[in-house]
């Protein structure tokens, strides 16, 4: 049974206007849904970024596995190197660090990949974990994912979020996410505001939660030398510290001062490669990569770097971007089956508003997502959901997520300029 | 579907009086058949070392994994670490490296997991390498193992290898072991004799078959001094030097010279273990690893490794002791799905003189074992041969491989010194 057909939808889902670094969310979040088709009703899912440079590239690997064995992943990965050669996608946003002719592959192959892992579920009336190692465990934590966030978007009503621009705002969204997921971690989104705001937030947070792990990501948006003072202000309240200045050389000196405190610097920037790993290791710049399988190439290369991160000592956490039912799902197995993922993943779920292309998505209770024991990834397309998310996408217009243009909406002269402060 | 009961059947087999630096083999070779029972006549194989204290480490964790599921080998590897704790068993010979806590551990659950892989394989109806990514390669190269040997055992009758301590009684096995399996690569096993005596031979081999990579594993006997020496004289001859000298500061030494002529050092001795791999990675110790799923922890721990390999830019090799057929389908396996394995793999294949386990061994053709595509690992126990090998177990009274102690029988004076020379 091979593939006889890799279908590709953009998809949009509406996004409230969230801050970071490089400026705001727009109105719309894109998606594509790969469809991995092997006839007969077998269908295995994959979830992956919307934007077009990247869709065109998945394009042209689409028709290039018809053919090909759901279980010959590794050979699927190799018919995309050999496609895409010295192609290089970077995104706009920069949010997940320097892109790389190999990065680009890794992030083209990884929804193929998850597809095919669905399928081999569904093919063999396995949970996708067991063809990873078997489950660890049987509830994947994830985190509460704070932003600072204008009410609305421009000419639109006030989302059910509100505003989040003060310290009482920040700890009032926590407690509507705690008490509607109970997230037993929190994670700010910072760089939206200077430093010491940002701090400010964080000791709110830390007093209205002091039993919780806290931790703040600025996108590299600080100095190496704010970046210190931060590190020394907040020991004691944060688990880790993320990406507070740019590049390994920064973090690694930032990791200088920090380790003396015992905190630990994380990525999700300057760590997004394989090939970052040896410079990374070699200066100790970071203490906990957050990975993401959408871009680390999938479910079986992110088990490669966990080994990675076991053998040098190295924490491993989850990073997310926006993202659907599908990629829920497959953050889940793999977090499920990979016995050094130690840390509450990060997710944008809450942020959905509900929306999903899956019929039921898997649901956070008690701030973790129980792992599904169903064949497969264990979710359904909603293919009148699909239909509909992609009518959105095209009327939105949007292809290419741009933080930055649309923070120009809110402050006409914004620069997206890292480290800002 | 559980496991309900894991057998542990030790077996001998004739082995010939094969030299290397820490003595000669004994008469009989041991090994242990793991059979992972899920009834219903569902068993799934695995393979692995016979020497007493392993098999008594295999015995306190057998009856824990009763009731798990196969597909679980996580799981399994969480319960052999939490029962064997700090608990290390060094074997005597110390062909592979120094041992530690966690090596022994990942040396008893790795034919365990094995043996689930290839449940999985026969529950799922595919093979092995399919639940590893899938082949990239249909058949894995196997390279000519050439050993320094006595003409027989004492008191024995000449086995059909015949004496080799000459460079053309050395290239006279080349010739009988590449006519017999078409291999294309060539190792020696050195450190049995002073080390120019060893490359005379080396440099016969290039005479007889200047098309073919070779390799010289004296075994850590030599000392970083003579090591460069040896570096030096072989540039152009060697594909790669494996163990010259023992530890990874030795090595690294030998390296600072090696790295110079364009001549890569290989191990699978002084990186034997993930603990190992920072250290030699600092230090730029061996260019290329020996994998040995046996001790690095099975199949998936291996694909571990072979993703650290890739990230550092060390090659991936493949490392044997003497083993049967089950082995040799394992290792097929993992060779055909790792795109980093770019060396032929070692194998004492041609030594067991046909004898094995199994009802129809893979094959060794043009030098290369075709990877099998029938469900799980694609061998089946040969029920018989297990009784009588386990009788010749009993029978030779051996309970631990003492290479030194044997050779003494030949050398009274012999000590298993390293470096010797």
């Amino acid at each position: 049974m091979n593939i006889v057909e890799v279908r590709l939808t953009p998809v949009a889902f509406a996004d409230p206007p969230l801050l970071n670094a490089a400026g705001v969310h727009e109105p719309w979040a894109l998606r594509t849904i790969v469809e991995v088709d092997c006839g007969d009703g077998l269908v295995g899912l994959g979830e992956t970024y919307g934007d077009l440079p990247h869709i065109e590239l998945l394009r042209r690997v689409a028709p290039l596995v018809v053919g090909v064995d759901p279980f010959a992943t590794s050979r699927i990965l190799e018919i995309v190197r050999a496609e895409l050669g010295a192609t290089d996608a970077p995104d706009r946003h920069g949010l997940t660090g320097v892109s790389t002719p190999e990065k680009t592959a890794l992030r083209v192959f990884s929804p193929i990949e998850v597809a095919c892992l669905d399928l081999q579920g569904q093919l063999t009336g396995r949970p996708v974990h067991d063809l990873l190692g078997g489950a660890v465990r049987d509830a994947v934590p994830f985190s509460a994912y704070l932003f600072y966030k204008y009410a609305a978007h421009p000419g639109a009503g006030s989302d059910p979020f509100g505003e989040a621009l003060t310290p009482d705002q920040i700890v009032a969204q926590a407690r509507t996410l705690i008490d509607r997921y109970g997230f037993g971690s929190i994670k700010l989104k910072g760089g939206a505001f200077p430093p010491d705001q940002e701090l400010d937030a964080m000791r709110a947070l830390r007093d209205a939660y002091p039993e919780l792990p806290l931790r703040i990501d600025p996108n590299a948006a600080w100095t190496v030398e704010t970046s210190q003072r931060v590190a020394r202000e907040m020991v004691g309240i944060l688990e880790y510290l993320e990406d507070p200045t740019p590049g390994l050389a920064g973090m690694a000196a930032v990791a200088d001062v920090a380790r003396e405190l015992g905190m630990p610097l994380a990525t999700n920037m300057c760590v997004v490669a394989f090939e970052h790993l040896p410079e990374a290791i070699a200066r100790d710049s970071v203490q906990v990569v957050l990975s993401d399988h959408h871009y680390w190439g999938g479910l079986r290369q992110s088990a490669r770097l966990a080994g990675i991160c076991q053998t040098w000592g190295i924490g491993l956490s989850m990073h997310s971007n926006s993202h659907l039912g599908i990629s829920l799902a497959a953050m889940t197995h793999l977090g499920a089956a990979l016995p050094e993922l130690t840390y509450a993943a990060d997710t944008h779920t809450p942020w959905q508003l509900g929306a999903d292309v899956v019929e039921s998505p898997l649901p956070i209770v008690d701030g973790a997502v129980r792992v599904p024991t169903t064949p497969g990834l264990g979710v359904t397309l909603d293919r009148d959901a699909l239909a509909r998310m992609h009518e959105d996408y095209v009327k939105c217009g949007l292809t290419e997520r741009n933080d930055a243009g649309y923070m120009r909406t809110f402050v006409p002269d914004f620069e997206d300029v890292r480290p800002r402060w």
